[in-house]
Parts: structure tokens; sequence; C-alpha cells
């Protein structure tokens, strides 16, 4: 899973079907020294995640398989809040 | 899912049947100020997205299972219209 | 789907049984204005392309669906020939 | 399979069910002389692997498998410590 | 397909069951220059592939159902020997 951090959301009213009812959030993934690395997307939320939150990301068909409605089009998802980084 | 502006699409003639009837659009990677990231790519649309458009993108087997019609070859999709980013 | 330039073959005798008889085309991945991006890649043609066309990839599962015959082997496939890129 | 270092582990009360009770740890990809390549993410351990060990990775759907009970929010898994790498 | 060049390989006492009997070569992905390209993985062999050797090689699930018994911590392995790079 990567690391990221929560830093907004989007707003879609034309979209799939599978994407009606969830929390798009804009994460930006970062390492475990909260230093940004790759580039931002769009994550569905199964955590109530919010802005500022440090998270844990499943991507692509392990994404699709969180939610018990019907997922498709979602291959990023907020699985988990870090409450801290061990080092 | 990446953010993404359509900027184009292609047209193809010779192609894998699944494809036949499907709008495939070139699609430029954006983060959530609309600056460019990584590479083009073509993805087809379910959205009825046009050039300029901010939208949604699924890929892989997320991607393909959009269509109620085989399409095997499809691992990019449109999959929602971005009204507006709030950060 | 990817975009890009098939730029030459490779011939392999010794591989995996889902890889005989199929043409493994070396592929540059390019954006829209036929610049190069990303790396070359090996991929499995299905629709007849040659040296010197601009084509679009399928990958992962998606490639491996597009055979009738078995094809474990096969992680990314030529979809289709790009005859014209609209901007 | 990538090869790593485990550098960490991160600690998440509220996350997945499917995470609950597995070791997430923080790993750093590496190359065959021990530098750093790419960028790090989080990996359930399967093998007992600690801190400073060079480890193997699955990813995406391999990952999911190799647990018995659901693992559905798994993308990245430690399969394997490294004794040694011959050159 | 990814284009590589077996460079060396892995020894593991602790791993996932799946992995016991594999051969886990080194691979540094190359282009058809046989200049080096992102960065060494560990494949599991299929081919009677040896350091020096020029291959390719399979990735995700298709790398996983190449072999007759399971082999779930396996994301990437060797399918092909390259005999002549046609350009």
């Amino acid at each position: 899973m990567l690391m990221a951090e929560v830093v907004g959301s989007v707003v879609s009213t034309q979209k799939d079907p599978s994407l009606v009812g969830k929390k798009l959030m804009i994460i930006q993934p970062i390492n475990s020294h909260q230093e940004k690395i790759r580039f931002q997307q769009v994550a569905a939320d199964t955590v109530g995640a919010g802005i500022g939150d440090y998270v844990l990301l499943a991507s692509g068909s392990s994404a699709r398989r969180l939610f018990s409605e019907p997922s498709d089009a979602v291959d990023y998802a907020i699985v988990g809040i870090i409450d801290t980084f061990d080092m």
C-alpha cells in the first residue's frame, strides 16, 4: 500500500454509477518522512478519512473489492488512517 | 483514479473488435492544480466527455468492466467529469 | 491504452508455449506529438501492425484476453493501428 | 518481485477489517547493490521479516492471494527474506 | 513484455511455499540497444535462462499463471530467451 496525505476532494456530477455516493478524495503519496513522492490521484474513501490525514491506499483490483456494492470504476481506495510511523 | 484533461482523440480503422464504436480520447494526466503529470494515454469514454474537460480515469481490469459489451482491449476509461477541485 | 510506434521485433526460440506463433514486436511508447515517452517493451500483435506504424497497446490482463488460444505469457498487445491523431 | 529493505512499520487503528492482525511494514525498494530505487510503500508481512532485513515483495493480486483469511486491502506483501545476492 | 538481461540470482531460505523450488533470477530491464532502463527486479525462471541471457518478462497475473503448481507469490517471470533484436 502507498502512504499518502489527503489534500482535497473532487466534485463530479456526471460519472459512472459505481462512483455515486462515494467520497472521492485527492491524495498526495508520501514517504515515511512525510515527503511528497510520485503524483496525486483520486481515491474512494472507506474509513472516514479527512483532509490532512495520513492514510494507506490500496490499488487496482484490491481497491475495487472493498465495497459491498458494485464498484467497477474504483481503482484506488483509502483503506486505513496512519496513527504513527515507527522507524 | 488519475485526474486528467481530455486533449484530443484518435481514429483507428484497423483495431480489435472490442474497440469498435467506442470514443477513444487522448488524455493528459494532471494534478489538482491542473499541471501536467506523467504521460498521455488513450482512454475509452463512458460519460460523454469532450476536449478540454477535466476527468477521472479508471485503469486496468476496472476499466474493462465498465462496459456491458465485451471490452477486452480497454485498459483505460473515462469514468467521471470533474466539476470542481476542493483543496 | 498507450500510444506507441512499432520499431522492431524479437526472435525467441526458447519460450513459453503460449508465445509460439505470435508476432513479438518491439514498441516505443509516444505522446500525441509522436515524441518518445517511457521505455520500450515487446507486445504481441493482434492487428497486423508493421514497423513504423503508430499503434494502441493494451496491457495486463486485458492483453491476455485478446487471443482465442491460451496466452498466459502475454502482458502487452497491439490492439489497433492509429490512422490520425486529432488535437 | 521487487527487492527491498524493511525500514519501519506503521500503526493504524482505523482501517479495513482485512488489515486487522497483519504486520504492516514500511519497505524501501533496492537493487542488487542494496542501493535505494523507486519509493517506499507499506507491505503486509507473511514471513516474519524484521527491520533491516532484505526481502522479496509480491504486488497486486499476487499479494492478496497469500493469506488464508480475506485480504482485500492488501496489494503489497513480503514473501521472502533474501539471504544472499549472487552476481 | 519487458526485455531484460539476467544479471544474478537471490537465495532465500525463509519464503512463501509457492516460491520453493523456483529459480529466482535478478533481472535488469533493457531497451533494444541493450541499454539499462527502469530498475532491477527478481523473476521466476520458466525457460532455463542463465546469467548474461537477454530475456522476455511477463508481469502480474500473467506471470502467476505460467506454473502448473500454485504460484501465488510470483508477479514476474522469465518467459523467453531473446535470440535476436531485429530493428
